[in-house]
This record gives structure tokens, C-alpha cells and sequence, in this order.
């Protein structure tokens, strides 16, 4: 299988890399085919532009790439920090420009103007989130309620066609042990492996 | 007082640049101070990177000006198009980068990791959040949950300080007529006068 991993963290020595790392290992040892992209490695271009929003847009080449793959992708892998309940600016600016009418979604016919219901476009069958948080997560549950489950389950993912969805936050990291880390990095493997068997041959 | 007005649109013609200029408007007619961000205009650099994470951290001009504004302000409104259930990315990267430790929020004595509650910092009096949807307001409620409200209430302004908290989001905007969108700004002017009234002399 064609899967797309995307990470959003400024520190390379993070645990985010470690998580995404240990997700690319699980799946090439799978057999899969990966596509990585440390988005703020390679400097992604985060700030959609007033001309990218018509639907007939034409779209710079790195943007046409990134529809590409996230279109054609049959799984997706997504981490990153838990910022203000919400992804860093880096990872929702790739939201905005790469899940765009046409490739991640589109409207019904007669509803050119887009009010409606979207129809998604993905054909990812299942896609994973990792998160990292520095919230304990009671707290998180009670005071914030815990936005980005709905934000990606709801907002972004069903949404856009995805068939299956699963996310796992770690943490509390800052006060974490070296053994704790291992730990989830453990569990990162075993959730990869679990979501994204071997394809039979 | 001193108001800092935020906008991040990309598009200079959008009803998010109409409700923001009215608002900016209705505060000069009141006697307020006003410091008004067009982020896209201004380009402003959203992405965060990894040396600013640290408490300490030394920062560009550009930030510490925002800080330092964000910090004074008596009062803030911030303007948007509702993008994902989210702001755009140019927002986040603002909320990111300026909401920091030290300036918008700091954690109590003894929890330098800062793994507990966050005690906020901002004294702004009253907060509007005016946003821009192309989605009805009943399914956004019945099928996304409005995650908007909860992020800007819950996440980020009363975590930061803030007393007040107003939000309206103004929709469809893609299918209303001219008169409708005037009935919007009328309103824009009427909850800004309403939220910052004349200072007494």
C-alpha cells in the first residue's frame, strides 16, 4: 500500500520525529511504500495564498505534489504537537492548500457554490493521528474537551472520504522518562502494524 | 483603551476585510487607541520555529512587537473565515509564535516544565472573534460541533486572561445578497460599540 506520512514539529530531536520514525520503520517492514514528508524539514509553504481558493486554480508545482500523493494515498499518518488544541501553523497550512475542492473533496452537482454537504474525495482506507501533549489528559478532557479529536475525526477526515480513523496522543512528554518514551514508541509500532498489515501477496 | 483588531484573510476584497474595517471604524467613532493587524498584508511570519520554544527564548523584532501589543491591549478582536473548524494558517502561526509564555500566559511557581495549569496574562478586558462560514450554522453545529467556539473560548482566550468573551460568525457568506452582508456590518458596528463603549473622560 501507497502511505503518505505527514509531521509537523520545528525540533528534529523532538519526540514527534521519534514517533514518525518509528510509524516509517513499522510500515516498510510491511512491505508498504511511504511517502514522508517532515514538513518543516523541507519548508513546506504553509500560508494558502488568495488565488489558490477557486477550485479551477492553477497551483504551484510543490502544491500539485502534495495533491498528488494525498489523493492517490491509500493510507495516511499524521503527527504532530498538540498546540492550543489545534495543529502547529506548518501542519494546518498544509490542511488548507493540499485538502483542496477537487482533491480531497468536492460538492454535489448543482451546489457549485459549495454550501452544502461535502462529498469526500479520499481514498485513504484508514488513517492514523499521533499527538504529543504536554495537558494531562483529564484535563484536557475536562476543561478543553479535547478539540482535535473532533477537529480531525469530524472536520477533516470523515469528511474528505477517509474510511477509517484512529488517533493516540502521548504525554504528558515534558516531565516524561526515557523508559516511558520507549514505551510509546513501542506502542507506535504495534499501532502501525496493527492498522496497516502486510498486503498480501 | 487600547484595542488590538487581528484579521487574517487572504483576499483584500473579502466580507472578513468589510467586518474588520467596520469594527476599526466603530472604535476610532468611540475614542479608542486602535492597533489594527492585516496578517496576509503584513505578511507575517506564522511558523513557528524551534528556538522559540524555550521561555527565554530571544526573539525576532517583529514578535516582540506583537507580544508587547497583545500584552497592553485592553481589549482584542480577531476576524476570520472559519477554515476547517479552525482559523487559517496564518492565524495559528500568530497565536503560535505571540500567545507565549511569559506574555499570555506562565505556569504557577515550582512547575517551570509547565505541565499544570496555565495562570493567563493577557488584562484584555473584552474579546470579540467575528468569523466567516460557508457552512449553515445548524450543520456545523449538528455534525462539526461549532469546534471554533471551544477553541478561542476554552483553549485560548479565557486560558490567557482574557474576562470577556463574544463571538459571532457571520454565514453563508458565499449565497447572501449585498443587503444581507450590510444587515452583517450593521450588526459588526452595533456589537463592537456594544462591547467598547466611550471611554469615560
Amino acid at each position: 500500500m501507497k502511505i503518505s506520512v505527514i509531521l509537523a514539529h520545528p525540533d528534529k530531536n523532538s519526540f514527534n520525529h521519534a514517533i514518525a520514525e518509528t510509524a516509517v520503520e513499522a510500515l516498510k517492514e510491511k512491505g508498504h511504500e511511504v511517502v514522508f514528508h517532515d514538513l518543516y524539514r523541507e519548508r513546506f509553504p504553509a500560508i494558502l495564498p488568495a488565488a489558490e481558493i477557486p477550485r479551477s486554480a492553477a497551483l504551484p508545482r510543490i502544491i500539485r505534489r502534495h495533491c498528488a500523493e494525498i489523493a492517490m494515498a491509500e493510507g495516511i499518518i499524521i503527527v504532530h504537537p498538540n498546540w492550543w488544541g489545534q495543529p502547529p501553523a506548518m501542519l494546518k497550512g498544509w490542511v488548507d492548500r493540499v485538502l483542496r475542492p477537487g482533491v480531497a473533496y468536492t460538492f454535489e452537482e448543482g451546489d457549485e457554490k459549495g454550501a452544502g454537504d461535502l462529498i469526500g474525495l479520499l481514498k485513504a482506507g484508514a488513517v492514523l493521528v499521533f499527538n504529543t501533549s504536554n495537558t494531562p489528559q483529564e484535563r484536557e478532557l475536562a476543561v478543553f474537551g479535547d478539540p482535535l479529536e473532533m477537529l480531525w475525526k469530524n472536520n477533516m477526515l470523515l469528511s474528505c472520504g477517509a474510511k477509517k480513523y484512529f488517533r493516540k496522543t502521548f504525554g504528558v512528554i515534558i516531565t516524561s522518562t526515557l523508559k516511558q518514551r520507549q514505551l510509546w514508541l513501542a506502542e507506535v509500532e504495534e499501532i502501525t502494524r496493527r492498522h496497516f498489515p502486510a498486503t498480501p501477496a
